[in-house]
């Protein structure tokens, strides 16, 4: 039995068997060979078994997540049939009498390479599916396992070195009880996905991949940040017990459903959860969540071959605006780049991502690609309560011209006798100190601010929050976040405009105080933290949170900060 | 004759013949060989002509740049007679059959990666070695030139992709006149370099080093961010002219040398240099400094095999605050990482470098390697006017933890009888918004503040400022930045502390007025800066300048701010 700890990501605990997500190690020694046409029977078989495999997964993944995301696996088993690739491997190994492993890595790599060098699109995503391919075939000639999330059948908990959106989109939702990995915090994707998914996670635990082996029993609590490796009979009980704790709170919770949300002295305020998927309202409204306060639309981007359509972006808006009802729903319009990559759009590698090409910067630039989604959200608007916003505004001159381009969209559909609905709120995320610290001049034009303080804090922090070395400084109580805030909340206010909050602060039990105390109009968080939020503000007082508004703004450090909240609080 | 824009990086006018400091490209095709004796005689010759250059290249660093710098090439002439290395070389040659080219490149690959795989910071350092060198073999056994910026003996104008400071350090400075790069701006480290050599510099002028030839003849036109290459007779005398009437201009400015700067209706302030090394105060006071506002001490760590050690950095702070008098002349301490990195101290490669793990965060967590440096700048305090201070401040913990080292070396040094200043003011750098947006806290603790602009900027803007898609957001202009300039100076001086600023803004004719008009103490820039700043000074009215302050401060956009500005200074 071992312990582990981490960074507590999505409460639960969850007890299965371990799942390694890890890419195997596919180095090989060079050695001479006896028989070709033994090498190239290796080949032919590795090439069938991988075959064989994308089959069973294209059609898991047209199940589980819809036909457009299946594709991918369709180029890929074009890929495996392609004489043109195949045949150079055959060659190699007869002519220059080499091992399948050799003459399959050194024809891969020089397609990829001279694919990837191609002024062109199409070519370089080819280049990625050889490479994809490749280490499937190469895994099954060193007769070491590949592991496919797509695939699992039994109850696990994945063990990763970090979980990318596309690992995610992968999974087989259905069996994987949780997961751990080796980094990041509680702001990653890993860590949102996990809430989204409302499944026990515990990250950052740096050496996990390490340290757990595949099968290995592993139990993954979430709410205390740990996981412990093979438990004894003892052990196991409790948490078992723990976990029985944990529903039985949830059934608490749940009581809280379909009240309205407000402090003790009665001051109403918003709770509102981010979703990623349509299929995300489920949860939002089994966790008497009143709206979305972030829609982050770049899901309909991901884990494909190329840009959605208008028509599936449409459905996805309409999907989503229906099943909420006649609550507020803020869509974020595209956020790519920084973290989130889409291969088929072909953006420039950068020194600096978060501080680069994204967002805004891009949808300003590549005008059609806005259009198209804008146009989307027009058309659904009428199905609902659509607000939208603009993610990464650092000037007014970006507000000011994405909000050009709604008008004129809006302008095109009426003109083309569509119907859109005529009171659509466009407001901004406040993300870049640039914003928040001119708050007062974005207030004048804009409907409303939703503060997004994953990106806020680490731009004012000037400090990654992914990279470990300087992680201590993604600080949300440091005084000059919540002097961020209030400025962003006087200043709406000062205009009668409303403010939210859909970082991950908005949901922390330490900061609700704080944010009530300032003035926060609606928080928007994972829909699992809505019914313990709406119990933590039930037992608040307003009045006398405002008091002690001053006195925060003033203080010096986060950890005076903390400590205050915990002694006023308590 | 052909025109290529760029930015205007450093003044004035230059005339000379193009060299292209360009890695050649080292790619061979690999073909059958006949005779292997051949083939080791031609890696023994191309062995000998890199041996012989580097014994030339070794002893002009030694007179130029001193005797620790020259080190470097002392290293590099060991690996090329290490038999270790050569040895299976030559094995492979004639067990392989293969040419000199595909031999040398595979050992040396097998050397380069198996050192750098080993956690041995020594080992790591031979394979940057072996790199290096392995490139000149080459290049000479391919017959292609291999650019020696240290070997340069006549009048050039060096045309490059970038320039990086240890590429400066090698160029002979006596006969570069000028350069041209491709990428960078106004604040990258070319930039900034050729400002502090006072030669013009064009830079981001994109493909520079593809329209210039080797030999072209070339004019750099620093002051309109120009390059003319192979101009006509008559373009030549325009820019002969051009090039008289800046020298005429600098002499106008020079009649300011020794007059206090002051406004026209008599507030003074202080203007004085950033530098790298002692050898630019010779600049500062020809151009009228009145100290210095920034010492960039990370030069001394640049261009080396190991840390300076403390005598070594004892003798550079000594010669600057000896030189300077009793004007002020603050130390900045270590500014390591970012895009600043240092081959001997392993910094972690990271996905965001200028959110890293950088500055001030290195040093509290390489606490000898900080106390080295603390205490040569205690020891050398008693020789001048020393202000120490802090880079990338982030929380008032960090600035007690610096501080707290800094006064502990004191109590060691005076312990040990030695002498220290008992009046050195501490510090530090606001380049962090957190930062500037808490100043009035930071202001009970610190003696005074320096703004970084150039960091400030970027972090606000959420925009790496060398990552040209992004650019564009470089807006020291923007009210926010203005806003977060005038809360850190307004928090000072309520505690009656002082306030400079060492950004590249602090030098800008646009933002002089409006630094003026929200009461800036001290404004620190290229040495080649001071003179005009001063002259325009001269010029303005604080009274006048000082009532535009609310304006400035609620406007909207960076573009309304300038035309404000234009408009009430003509």
């Amino acid at each position: 039995m071992s312990y582990i700890d981490g960074i507590a990501a999505s409460n639960g605990i969850a007890i299965a068997k371990a799942y390694q997500l890890v890419t195997p190690d596919l180095a090989f020694e060079k050695k001479p060979i006896d028989n070709p046409n033994e090498e190239i029977a290796r080949l032919d078989k590795a090439l069938a078994t991988s075959k064989q495999e994308l089959e069973k997964i294209k059609a898991h993944a047209k199940q589980e997540i819809g036909d457009e995301h299946a594709e991918i696996f369709s180029a890929h088993l074009l890929v495996l049939s392609d004489p043109e690739l195949i045949n150079p491997i055959k060659d190699k190994i007869t002519s220059e009498n080499v091992m399948a492993e050799a003459a399959l890595e050194e024809t891969a790599n020089m397609f990829i390479e001279m694919f990837q060098n191609m002024d062109n699109e199409y070519m370089r995503e080819r280049a990625a599916d050889i490479k994809d391919v490749t280490k499937r075939v190469m895994a099954h000639l060193l007769g070491v396992t590949f592991p496919d999330p797509a695939l699992i059948d039994e109850e696990v908990i994945v063990i990763a070195h970090d979980l990318t959106p596309s690992d995610t989109a992968q999974l087989n939702r259905q069996f994987v009880k949780g997961f751990a990995t080796d980094i990041g915090g509680r702001t990653s994707h890993s860590a949102i996905m996990a809430r989204s998914l409302e499944i026990p996670a515990v990250v950052g635990s740096k050496e996990i991949t390490n340290l757990v082996s595949h099968d290995d029993m592993v139990i993954v609590d979430g709410l205390e940040g740990k996981v412990i490796v093979n438990p004894s009979t003892d052990e196991l009980a409790v948490y078992k017990e723990k976990q029985a704790n944990f529903a039985q709170q949830k059934e608490e919770w749940a009581k809280l459903k379909d009240e309205p949300t407000a402090t003790a002295d009665g001051e109403q305020v918003e709770l509102v959860a981010n979703i990623g998927t349509p299929e995300d309202i489920t949860g939002v409204l089994a966790n008497g969540g009143e709206g979305v306060g972030l829609y982050r639309t770049e899901f309909l981007y991901m884990g494909k071959s190329e840009l959605p359509t208008e028509e599936e972006q449409y459905d996805a808006y309409k999907a989503v605006l229906e099943q909420v009802g006649d609550k507020p729903v803020v869509v974020r319009t595209l956020d790519v780049g920084g973290d989130k990559e889409l291969s088929y759009l072909d953006l420039p590698k950068e020194l600096n991502p978060f501080l680069g090409f994204r967002a805004i910067r891009f949808c300003l630039e590549n005008e059609s690609v806005f259009r198209t989604q804008l146009r989307a959200l027009l058309r659904a608007s009428v199905h609902g309560n659509l607000k939208i916003m603009f993610p990464m505004i650092a000037t007014l001159e970006e507000f000011r011209q994405a909000k050009a381009v709604l008008l004129d969209e809006k302008e095109n559909l009426t003109g083309e006798g569509v119907d859109v609905s005529d009171d659509i709120e466009v407001g901004i995320m406040v993300e870049i100190p640039s914003t928040a610290v001119i708050a007062k001049q974005f207030a004048k034009e804009v409907d409303f601010f939703s503060i997004g303080t994953n990106d806020l804090i680490q731009y004012t922090m000037a400090a990654d929050r992914m990279n470990e070395r300087v992680s201590y400084l993604y600080q949300p109580y440091h005084p000059a976040i919540l002097n961020l805030v209030n400025n962003v909340i006087e200043a709406a206010h000062g205009e009668d405009k409303w403010v939210g909050m859909c970082g991950e602060m908005a949901g922390d039990p330490i900061a609700i105080p704080i944010l009530l105390s300032l003035g926060l109009d609606e928080f928007s968080m994972s829909a699992t933290s809505i019914l313990p939020a709406r119990t933590q503000i039930h037992k608040l007082s307003k009045e006398k949170l405002s008091s002690y508004k001053d006195k925060l703004l003033s203080m010096g450090t986060a950890e005076e900060v903390v400590e205050f909240v915990r002694e006023k609080t308590e």
